[in-house]
């Protein structure tokens, strides 16, 4: 059995990250224990009250990092699916994954901003462009982005088939040791 | 293999909770996974710039559930140390393991006033006299604690040695299939 570990999947709202980590759920879940956190749901219960200050959305990925670790703690192959678009931020929950132990394999789902705006899955984009009073830090239109510097894998979700995107993610696993290989 | 669950450890600050949890875990941690879930610490980690009010110590609790919850779905026993003084707030996590397949076992960690007035390993309680504006809401002085009306057991840390406690405790995690005998 292969041991605990966190993949952290960063991008824009609307990227796909949430959808890549339900695929990976899917595949790998037969095989090891596998528990998505979603940035949303997580927030929900453990960071409700908070807003999108740069402040704010830290503790909130803080918080998210906190229950990745425990989870991993106990074998457990955690898949966090976060915005997350400070790059210090991601730096720092890496570091307290390394220093408990744990494998932390940074994703970059990455799709143009004008393709998550097109899609506007949830409605945000054109709300945050019609109405900025209203969401004063919205990822990628009133608040940075930051990409990551070296992620283990970035995946393009505007022009490469989901399947495609969560092979890529797995063999990237498999030679970390996380999933068995086959 | 023995499954997940969640072990609720509830008293006044001062009772013993964190010592007996600490305990159970040493005993059962070489047989199962365990973990143990200290209220205070996981404040720091999920609930920082939350007070003691009622509403404020609600969702303390609902978060530490939420994610004992997780820990519980992947196999661990995880050990609750939290004043948790509201008994309808105890009931609602309860509820909310019972409705994700979870066993939960609340123990009371039942110690008089008195006791752990004298005790006051942390000071707090002398503190909570002399500065009632300080901390406004502090169980068992300002605030109330309201005992459990059924728990699986009862320890009383004033009149019974820790072994004996956290046996009677493992005495009943056995019963429930939560930990092997022997």
């Amino acid at each position: 059995m292969s041991g605990g570990g966190i993949v952290w999947l960063t991008g824009l709202s609307g990227a796909g990250k949430s959808t890549l980590a339900t695929a990976l759920a899917a595949r790998l879940g037969a095989h090891r224990p596998v528990e998505v956190l979603d940035g949303d749901e997580v927030r929900r219960y453990v960071s409700a009250g908070l807003g999108f200050s740069r402040e704010d959305r830290d503790t909130n990925v803080q918080r998210i990092a906190y229950v990745a670790r425990l989870l991993a703690k106990h074998g457990v192959l955690v898949l966090v699916a976060a915005i997350s678009p400070y790059a210090d931020t991601r730096a720092a929950v890496q570091a307290l994954s390394a220093d408990a132990g744990h494998p932390f394999v940074e994703i970059f789902v990455d799709a143009p901003l004008a393709t998550v705006t097109a899609r506007d899955v949830k409605g945000l984009y054109a709300r945050a462009r019609a109405h900025p009073e209203d969401m004063p830090h919205f990822t990628g239109v009133s608040d940075p982005y930051e990409p990551p510097a070296a992620p283990a894998v970035t995946v393009h979700t505007d022009r490469e088939p989901l399947a495609a995107s969560a092979q890529r993610i797995v063999d990237a696993l498999v030679a970390r040791g996380l999933v068995a290989p086959g």
